[in-house]
């Protein structure tokens, strides 16, 4: 079942993608919801990128390495709307996708762009 | 980051998703292609399926627990059609799927038909 | 391009999705947002939900015709929650998640339960 | 329901996903099937990441025009493989990747890279 190769980070990004759910389910059960409306639209994004990105590498895509390029834009900027906010999920979620970007980080490969 | 209530459970369910896409890839690879056809099917709606169950009830999504009769269903049949070749991405797709069904089972909610 | 039999269908429910998707954030720029966190989290739930069931019926899985029971139950859910809010993105919601509904009772399969 | 400055390119990456659902399944059906094995690949990952591209517009994701660049990349190459093969569900995937693709270039917003 392993893809050895990527085995660290196939995991962070499941990691990350849970924690966002989390995060995101309970934001919507928090009293000062106006104030947390970003970090709802930014967990799910995350959530949605990271477990496509965890797909993509598990079944060795071409596009997998490029992918995280992505993955790791949209990990550092839940991290720091979710750093913004004093709740432990948001907390929790924000230590989850910095790593979660870091990994990404290391193992990208680049985009080509004109 | 936790959803402690189903922690097991939810790893069960990622852990068979990334069982089926390492499948479904070896399978791509075999020699013996023509034979893989309903497995490589099979892994792609059991990786979908289980995948979208996780992240129903990581979310506490109140049609999570009635979604795995479906995730359920799916898994018994991929493990089916696992269990029939002796590859041995197979072999363990076949097993962690058995073992998600029968996660499933335990957890399931029913569905109201008409 | 084309599944014929079931085109009208996936079309419906890719409609669906996008309805939800709109109305989730949408949802999250209203005032009176506390009002609003179970259509909120419907509308996620449909929209992941109608988009896998759009996907399975084009490659034409063999559970494709049993997802739809599930599909049905949480348009009908989401359309409830929707028709519950004056804000014409719910009304609109409302209406596209019942017609999707609708053509998912016409088209599903039972689902084995015991 | 509408989301009014993409209706079109949404329409574009959604037809792109169901053509890659098709071409895959066909694939699979083919007698040269060892010949499709890179074609049911990227089919794959083309389905997946348009049909996230589609959502991440519908509800006006921050990270919505980045993906874009990706998922050009995805719908290129995956044009080019389509392209080699007679198959009629190859040659409509082929055209419809490329529209897809010229839609998601004219679209699209940098990525940050370093």
């Amino acid at each position: 079942m392993e893809n050895r190769n990527n085995h660290a980070l196939i995991q962070a990004l499941l990691d990350c993608a849970l924690a966002c759910e989390h995060c995101a389910s309970s934001c919507l059960q928090e009293e000062d919801l106006n104030m947390m409306v970003d970090c709802i639209k930014l967990d799910r994004d995350c959530a949605d990128i990271c477990t496509q990105a965890a797909r993509l590498l598990q079944r060795e895509s071409v596009i997998g390495k490029q992918y995280l390029l992505l993955c790791e834009e949209i990990c550092r900027l839940c991290a720091a709307e979710c750093g913004k906010h004093d709740h432990e999920h948001c907390r929790q979620c924000a230590v989850t996708c910095e790593e979660c970007a870091d990994a990404c980080h290391a193992h990208h490969e680049p985009i080509h762009q004109d």
